[in-house]
């Protein structure tokens, strides 16, 4: 049996987008319709990563004394002037400073207070006087060196002051930020919720990873890479599972989505062929906000809002849907989350081959960084060829407005690699 | 009661490392002991960022037929020689390719077969002409422009051929490596385990967090991020606590310790002060493999071997502590998972002011970017000083056989920041 033989019929919807949106265009217009998400609590020792909320206001002084910086001697400076290895000046030792007794030391003229570093100053001392600048003679000490008032003391509030914002709200939490929490005393953090984002992955096609594989069958990859993308860009993801093709079961699978995502994607089925449902289907449930996209790859890419969410359409193949998240679903995560930011490191190096584009078209051309230290373009058929982006070192873009580079071209590369060792030999 | 006066004797220990390792001979030493992990599996989508320990290679071809890879007419090439608009060539549409019906259709010569992208190819069809390039008119179309054999078609095997190594082990999975992985069907992958890593804080002044702080105390800040940044270097970290500078309850905690971590990192004492206990300890329990560094911040660093665990030393204040980390534990914890990598981004800028170093020591220094595309120092009192790193946008390092950098140098610095749309405006 032929099936659909003899159904060929003239449908518009085949010859490809009537109109395809500019890429800027685009994400103006999604992120317009994005709101950001309120806040929950963390752990300090679970928060890098997430976004800070609110101001950080320190409610007191750091440090919240004056302190030792060094190991050594606290000492008035002045009864240090004029010391050298020749001529030592001699003070006389009259205690040792520690937490438990410091209010109850006070140095006077021509004495000193051994201290280690981070313990608070006793009173009258002003500097401290480093071991390596003393010879030590039982309860005198010999200085070798003059120090001048404040010398290897940190001074209260030096760090910050009370009242100082110390992180503002919109950060995304770095290790550091995570250590200035706690000297604050703080054990949680208030940051925004993380967004829910569930994956449909589309297609008659499509069997799940570990099942055993049939004649015309392939395995299912955007459900797995869309949500391991999303994760990395702080959401809480999880694969939704396979549909067939029907549009009766997608329009409900879709339905059920938005009601417990805030985003949800849905790969594949998404172009203008005769089964890409898709689209259809978010024209009856809600509002289409753009539907092809002026890129390659990526061009069958689509936005609707639903119910109050936002639903992506992704194209089918891999490798568009890689270009189409990061352009379009990874700003989405983050500005529900506070913020939005490229954090694709970046190289400018020499093209060692053409890289053809197409005006009025943004090109993402993958391509590898040769051992002389230039670029040159993954040659490959199509974005069906996964591994293009697994042998290739980052991303070049041709912008709307040039037809591509050519050979000898300094070219911005942006990096998918984080072992900089690895790959910067330039 | 004045405590310990009267004390202060002459003390050997008290004047400073006999002898300082040099940064990179000390790291030599230490990856020296670490031994690779074994293997344990994880899912797909938990995998990104966990190291391959085994090459995935592939056992089938992909893709797994021919296939078109554009939506369209799957023709014989040799049909539409010489097509263009004025002179459209006529072939019969004798039906419709889908995965269901492939096998029985076959297009012989002046025929065609409505395919669309990543259906499997009909027998006879060697290239698609795209919709774009066709008039359809009922059971025929006008080819409006001719295709070569192998046009719009990924041939089996394209991306990868049964038997190719597609990752390789030591590899750092990345989000198109979980793509791939999926596309070869995997549900799980074999990875190296995570090292197990327990961080205690010494100190009589630290307090936890969340505690209400009294005079003289301050809140424990590495226990959290050495915690944190073990984490973000794929250890399974946990805080130990706090431990009172006493020999025998950190001799107890760091045996105990040793039994059930992979690493064990110590905070604060590990200086040559009289209460700097933990190197004696070290010494008493295991063999001290460094102690003293070559370096500014993180001088009082050091490490031992006890038990066949590493144990690391690091100096209490917090900047000091992230350095040394970066620079000792962070390799080791990488090196137990089968690679090392430095994946700082850089940029190299010219200096605004100069920075000072010391000949034979690397420094380490908190720099800013300013408004002006330039490369700042933070001025500080000393490492204790935490939001330095946190108004710090990098380090630029002075390396040993420098003295500085003079105002005008070109620095390399390298970013914490990774936002780069954020950062870098040069």
């Amino acid at each position: 049996m032929l099936r659909n033989i003899g159904i060929v019929m003239k449908d518009v919807r085949l010859k490809g987008f009537e109109k395809l949106t500019n890429v800027d265009e685009a994400r103006e217009i999604v992120l317009n319709k994005v709101k950001e998400l309120d806040s929950e609590k963390a752990k300090i020792e679970e928060a890098v990563g997430r976004v800070l909320y609110r101001d950080i206001v320190a409610t007191r002084d750091m440090p919240p004394f004056d302190r030792a910086a060094m190991d050594g001697y606290a000492v008035r400076a002045e009864d240090t002037f004029g010391a050298s290895q020749t001529n030592p000046i001699y003070l006389r030792v009259i205690g040792e400073a520690s937490i438990g007794n410091v209010s109850e030391i006070s140095v006077g003229e021509k004495e000193a207070v051994k201290i280690m570093t981070g313990t608070p100053m006793p009173r009258g001392a002003n500097a401290v006087v480093m071991f390596e600048h003393v010879n030590e003679l039982g309860d005198e000490i010999e200085v070798l060196k003059p120090v001048t008032p404040g010398k290897n003391v940190s001074l209260r509030g030096e760090d910050f002051k009370k009242g100082d914002t110390i992180l503002k709200k919109g950060r995304v939490l770095k290790p550091q930020d995570i250590a200035v929490l706690a000297s604050l005393g703080y054990r949680e953090v208030e940051v925004y919720r993380r967004p829910k984002v569930g994956v449909i992955s589309t297609g008659d096609e499509l069997i799940n990873p570990g099942e055993s594989l049939k004649e015309g069958k392939i395995y299912d990859v955007n459900g797995y890479s869309l949500v391991v993308l999303s994760k990395m860009n702080g959401a809480l993801a999880e694969r939704i599972g396979i549909v067939r093709d029907n549009y009766d079961d997608i329009k409900n699978t879709i339905k059920n989505a938005v009601k417990r995502y805030d985003v949800v994607i849905v790969s594949g089925a998404t172009s203008v062929g005769k089964r890409d449902y898709i689209p259809l289907i978010a024209k009856e449930l809600g509002e289409i906000l753009f539907h092809g996209v002026a890129m390659r790859p990526g061009e069958p890419t689509g936005c609707a809002v639903i119910d109050g969410k936002i639903l992506f359409m992704l194209p089918g193949y891999p490798v568009a849907s890689i270009v189409a998240f990061e352009n379009f679903v990874k700003p989405t995560i983050q500005k529900m989350q506070g913020y939005i930011c490229d954090d694709y490191p970046r190289v400018k190096l020499k093209l060692k081959r053409k890289i053809a584009g197409s005006l009025g078209r943004r090109d993402f051309v993958r391509v590898r960084i040769t051992k002389d230290g230039m670029v040159e373009p993954i040659r490959v058929s199509g974005s069906g060829i996964i591994t293009s982006l697994v042998k290739a070192d980052g991303i070049v873009i041709v912008p709307e407005n040039r037809e591509g580079f050519e050979e000898g071209d300094e070219v911005e590369v942006r990096l998918f690699e984080r072992c900089f060792d690895k790959i910067i030999k330039s």
